[in-house]
């Protein structure tokens, strides 16, 4: 029985390829004591994945040449060595783009009950929604009647962010690529508007949508959007810059005009991620939770089967070609 | 007995001219009921009067064409119609370019005990001196052992937020335009370091003075200088948005470039008025006003003399042709 992994195989210079990648066998890794050996069922694909394929400083180490990509997962315990966590349990992790691997249990998180199909535990009940929750806390959490403007709001993160403003009572508005995924984010996570930026003149539209300003700002793209945000604001606006999946790809940075707005109407705005706020993890999953079981949070996956093509779903991922969260469903 | 005023004569396109005020001869105010009339004797020039000027939105209403010129002003009473203040009273308040007003005691400041003289109170003791106390506020004060830059040291409003800084055990570093300014920044106001963005490769000279990075950013003229500092910012780093003079004579905002450094170094960023945050007004001057009692605290003026030389002494200080804190003497 062999390990397959996908190792980073070059640095991307602009848009990711096939080529920067490379899928290879390696033998099952050797079980320490205390650790376990988690056969990975589902991989996670997210955008932040392609800062961490740079040799540029950001918040988290690079991956290295020739190492194993990073990435969230759930699995299931299929040996132990470890008295915390039994065969069978399952797990998540970030154990990367392979299919075994070998971990610590302090470095899991067990899931007892699940409440959805597994693949949720990287999406709505996993890393994406609770960093919905998160930035939308960190900014104060939008009160009733507030404009919320979502960007990528098809998408992960976007989709959970939006879905929770709503519930919260405030008016929502998102932003995506395309109609499909407008009519999804109205049509089936119940925002109050789905702007096309591909489509419609985005300022315009953004004015004709949120005829009251926009008081809350959660931004996963940056760019050209966050600019034309700003000029939208009212006074005491919060944004929570979560992503800015428009910039990673670039080489050279988008050239922000309206921070005039950040002064005049007195913007809070935090930058965030979600590892560093662990404390609110289980808050979070409580209401994530709560809220996925009383049916008032929707989701939606797209799924590629087999590791092989985790590369291809991530190119697709960073274009924006699918609709909600990007599993790989490791067979 | 004539009262003298300057008005906007028209809204200044790019820089402003002295062709853009108008100074008048009035008939002194008549008091109404219950309001008192001032002989104001100092006037304040500061940055924000140059969005006033304009007739895009900002966040206090704009000066109409041929009306007085908004300013802070130190005076004393010399006639009254209110039990609440009395003749000989010194008052600071928002009077506008002229001698004479009359106003409500409630819209006043009694200044009881003078402990620094009567300009003070539009500079250090004043809305300036509040605004840096407040803006370190927002965003958490700093602590001993951080590195502090802030724009526009030799300023009002910087000149004492990186003293307060100094005085809480930062490093702090300014930035200003010109070595006379930045002597007096390090050798008067006890700065570790200040950049002459004039002359210096201002990028080069960020990262020699911080070695470290950068915590905190006090921001007071936004533009090129904001764009450098944001590639300097340690992760957790705080921005104190005060002021961004160097956009407001510009018909052309700066295209900023760095703003990845927000997401990155999960920033905090918050644009602030003074006016919203007056529930800090007490403790604000509480704290300077021991500190300039024990001497930790230093200010300079530069005082233009009468209220015919307002116009000229606002246009040199928009240029930067001063050091400290810009007052008209009103003979």
């Amino acid at each position: 029985m062999l390990n397959r992994q996908v190792l980073l195989a070059r640095r991307p210079q602009g848009w990711v390829t096939q080529a920067d990648f490379r899928l290879v066998e390696t033998p099952l890794p050797e079980l320490a004591e205390g650790q376990v050996l988690v056969r990975n069922r589902y991989l996670s694909l997210d955008p932040y994945m392609r800062m961490r394929m740079n040799d540029t400083p950001s918040y988290a180490p690079q991956v290295e040449l020739g190492q194993l990509m990073v990435g969230g997962t759930v699995g299931e315990v299929i040996d132990t060595r470890s008295a915390a966590l039994k065969n069978g349990d399952i797990v998540s992790g970030l154990l990367g783009w392979q299919l075994y691997a070998a971990e610590r249990p302090e470095r899991l998180r067990r899931i007892d009950t699940p409440i959805a199909p597994l693949s949720a535990y990287l999406g709505v009940l996993g890393m994406p929604g609770v960093t919905a929750w998160v930035g939308l806390e960190l900014v104060g959490p939008s009160k009733a009647g507030e404009t919320v403007v979502v960007s990528a709001a098809s998408g992960a993160v976007g989709s959970v962010a939006g879905q929770i403003a709503r519930i919260r009572g405030c008016r929502v508005v998102g932003i995506a690529g395309g109609s499909e995924k407008c009519r999804h984010v109205t049509a089936d996570l119940g925002f109050d508007a789905c702007l096309d930026y591909k489509a419609d003149n985005l300022a315009d539209a953004l004015a004709a949508a949120c005829p009251d300003g926009i008081d809350v700002y959660f931004d996963n793209v940056g760019g050209r959007i966050f600019d034309l945000v700003l000029e939208r604001l009212n006074p005491f606006a919060r944004i929570s810059v979560c992503g800015q999946v428009s910039q990673y790809n670039e080489t050279e940075p988008y050239a922000t005009r309206n921070l005039r707005s950040l002064l005049v109407n007195r913007v809070k705005l935090q930058g965030f991620i979600v590892s560093d706020h662990m404390p609110l993890w289980p808050p979070a999953m409580r209401d994530l939770s709560a809220w996925l079981s009383a049916g008032e949070l929707h989701y939606r996956e797209t799924v590629a089967h087999g590791l092989d093509r985790a590369p291809e779903a991530f190119i697709n991922m960073l274009r924006g070609d699918k609709i909600g969260k990007q599993v790989v469903k490791l067979d």
